[in-house]
């Protein structure tokens, strides 16, 4: 299910597939809301992981944790049990200590959900903000593995 | 589980309260950030249910749902294991067919995270846009139980 | 958030009610198998608080963390949207390092599902099994909060 | 990441796996418990699908819904953050308008999580149980795709 980041008019893109189950839906007979959230990180931390990074690595090693700061999402139609969805994601804007992702959820190609999320970078013992390292931002910008 | 709407220069409010546990938690050590939709939906729930409105009885007698259209987020400061979070929320714009809240989630009369949701009133067989019963809009409003 | 623990024949237990939201259900217009088990473990920490312990603080005074070992469930009946639920907990049997909870989950005095759930005390750090401190031990087989 | 069902000693089987995101962990930096529930459910939804059965047609065309009656969970192990899980299912006996799986949750080939979880079939209008339309049975028995 991994699929693998190309480059695109916006700069590099990453996208990956999920199912839907019935964990994911609710009584309205689709997914909830706040699900779509919860697919987004799993695409980011896809795309973080296809090139090279893991996120308990990063706290282990570099004393490094990434938290979302805000989130903006827009439900266009809903997803229902059983849809395989895409989440595709790109940066908006790389700075310093954070990124601003763009991200939208697809089932064969109509968008169902488009969210913009910032994620901040954060030292995992103080919570203070700190610079994201060369390695993850030149990774994600140039949307390649690192060697 | 506690509610009180009181007027407020801004209008009409509700307020409620609810407790963070282990579920609501992730390995961050803090509350995941997709949660507080749900404590922002429970928030939105408890104020139908104290002006005399239960979600499911207006789809089986009214065949009305309420959809999420659109939520901004902003996380400020996080909460941790055992919280005790207040939920407060406001309209910040009343149309025909949608509602917009703002809603911000407090500790100890701090504020953590806010957040404004658009709700869309939709005919439950068709998902059509449906307008909002005067009943439930006036009593929105007016921020007291319906006689 | 309501509790009171009273005596019965079988010892002590202890009873909180909880509401169903959208997010406890899914598509089978039902609320979601796993969601029980959340019920659950918000009945044993509510029944902890009325004692006088919070989890947080056991873990940041004591070093001292509660782990679910091994569950038993069984569904009954379906709980749906906006039910108000009472989960009613009571210790089966008391042992040195684990507790062996029984705990029922009731609409209008139906019981709807029922488990067994045995919760042991570890070491945070080592993760090791530890004696339950006999001030908790005490208290929860008496039934009534620490002085 | 789908696989296809194997023959073994005990019978046909059906592996799968999944990623640990941070929506799985609570703030003990493990598994939250009740999600191990979910690891299973999508195993056996995967199963049904490489057999060729998704549950919402199964619903729409042939009114059935499976639903969870009882589980049984040992948690020997704690999963973590990013850990690469395999859901092993296999049925540990046929009934007429049930099936009882048997469901391990590894890591390396190492067992961290073991249930029993028994599932019936019902009439998704009444909820009467209903026998298992015999193709899916002898799908799943055969452990291969229906044709």
């Amino acid at each position: 299910m991994r699929r693998s980041p190309k480059p695109s008019p916006s700069g590099p893109h990453h996208e990956w597939s999920t199912r839907v189950y019935y964990e994911d839906t609710d009584a309205g007979g689709v997914v909830y809301h706040a699900r779509y959230l919860h697919f987004m990180e799993r695409g980011r931390t896809e795309w973080l992981r296809s090139l090279g990074f893991q996120q308990h690595r990063l706290e282990q090693e570099l004393g490094l944790v990434f938290a979302v700061r805000s989130v903006q999402v827009d439900y266009l139609r809903p997803a229902v049990l059983d849809d395989s969805l895409t989440v595709r994601s790109s940066i908006l804007e790389p700075r310093r200590a954070s990124l601003i992702f763009q991200q939208g959820i697809f089932r064969d190609g109509q968008l169902l959900c488009q969210g913009t999320v910032k994620v901040a970078s954060l030292d995992s013992e103080s919570f203070a903000p700190r610079p994201i390292p060369d390695i993850i931002l030149q990774a994600t910008i140039a949307g390649v593995p690192t060697p």
